[in-house]
């Protein structure tokens, strides 16, 4: 989007995040309320996970080789009293606000950078005797060259519904489930077309992982007037069950999700429908706050 | 805690916090829920803020002089694609499982480490025409010498119910917070003890808010069977007033807190009452989830 959104109740800051509150907050809670709906109807089960991930679960996926260019670590200073002293005693800032470290301890971690790796990771090394539902919302993390209010931000909060199996189960909940979404969209008679789309590799154009994305299609988006990518049904095929070893009917599990970027969402219904609940659909008003 | 907390539906991580779903999720929104609805006895106006906070804005009150070994940082690496590629290109992590930084971008940021900052920074400058109410919920991070589940996490979500005014106007919204707090814990049977307390500084007896703290008490916890803080009650003066310029009746504003460890809260209630929902206080099942 050219221009970017303002809204009373939104704040904007320098670190390509939003707060907000009022109405905007209450369109939240609606959004992901209507999420869970679409969740419950597989009664999938909702998990919370923590905002870190461990580094060494992310690379058996290549993540941190595939996109270093969007990961954020987490960074402690070394806990030797010495350092702390050091640090303390001098100035900590820059005079342009810049945290001047001195010696860090390890890092092992990174900010979730998407909110299913963490069921890969928690059912990982497990053999599934039936089909498995899953849902959770996370605060997800991607740097990114510039950001805008409520539909570019370096965090943001992500909805996904998730199913792991066998293909045809994973590939009969994707189907059931986009028709879920698209009879919501309906009911908000939201401006949204499905397009095929891909991640955004780090040098794609080097990356077997890209090309793959491009032979076999695996990311449909819900793209918002055109321009705006406000959700993704993702087939990841035995991706994720050979990384983690999650084992089902003998072989390695299939899997697959749909997800929710609730900031761009948010965006998307007040582009539509301005600013105020009062003009926003009737659908949104259903869901139980 | 010397036994560390176990639960089917918990899960303890390595980094120190934990996932958790079922009954365990149910009873975070069943306490979230209580201490909204306490929140809402002042309505209190509710906002959702980033992740981040900027280190200037917390500097202005010494936060990283006082707690640098609480205070955890988000780092990206320089997005020269040279670095991305240096990075990308070697293996990213040590046997060990840690992250081999290349060249960073600037820091300007932390993790949150307490809720109720983020009010002082949004309300910085103004002048205000009567008491500020205020509510969130945040992810909170402190990094410690040692975890535990529940008890003791390098992330944990934190409840705040705020009131900024005059000092008589945060006096009376603190004893009838502290009122409604002791209500609802009278109500669940919660073994839970008011005693004071001081923050966690880095070399204490070197730091003169320290000594203050000291001095002239302005903390106190709520402390679960004699050991666990889950909450406390906290007169800051007008310290916050002071460093974000915030202004009330002609004078720098005072300001004051209720804070909720929704985790020990947790924590509190699994120990005190068991681990299923069924033996819980029946005060916790009125609430709407």
């Amino acid at each position: 989007m050219s221009d970017f959104l303002t809204h009373p109740d939104l704040r904007f800051h320098e670190n390509g995040q939003t707060s907000f509150q009022g109405d905007l907050l209450k369109l939240f809670r609606l959004l992901d309320a209507s999420f869970l709906r679409i969740a419950s109807q597989f009664n999938a089960n909702e998990h919370r996970f923590p905002i870190f991930i461990p580094a060494k679960e992310l690379q058996k996926v290549h993540y941190l080789s595939s996109f270093p260019h969007l990961a954020t670590f987490p960074v402690t200073l070394d806990s030797d009293a010495k350092n702390l002293e050091t640090f303390s005693n001098s100035e900590p800032l820059s005079s342009g606000g810049e945290v001047k470290l001195t010696k860090i301890a390890p890092i092992k971690d990174l900010l979730t950078p998407a909110a299913c790796y963490h069921f890969y990771v928690h059912h990982q090394g497990s053999t599934l005797t039936g089909p498995l539902y899953l849902t959770t919302r996370a605060r997800c993390f991607r740097r990114e060259a510039y950001y805008a209010p409520l539909e570019r931000q370096w965090s943001f909060h992500m909805r996904e519904i998730v199913c792991v199996g066998t293909s045809d189960e994973v590939q009969a909940f994707l189907e059931t489930c986009r028709k879920r979404v698209e009879e919501f969209i309906a009911g908000l008679g939201l401006k949204i077309e499905w397009l095929i789309a891909t991640d955004p590799f780090f040098n794609p154009s080097k990356n077997p992982k890209f090309l793959m994305q491009k032979l076999q299609p695996n990311k449909t988006e819900m793209v918002f007037d055109g321009k705006l990518a406000i959700g993704s049904v993702n087939f990841h095929r035995n991706y994720f069950g050979e990384a983690f070893a999650i084992q089902k009917s003998g072989q390695e599990a299939y899997s697959g999700c749909v997800a929710f970027g609730v900031e761009r969402w948010m965006a998307a219904i007040i582009r539509q429908f301005g600013p105020g609940k009062r003009t926003w659909p009737g659908a949104l008003a259903k869901e139980i706050l």
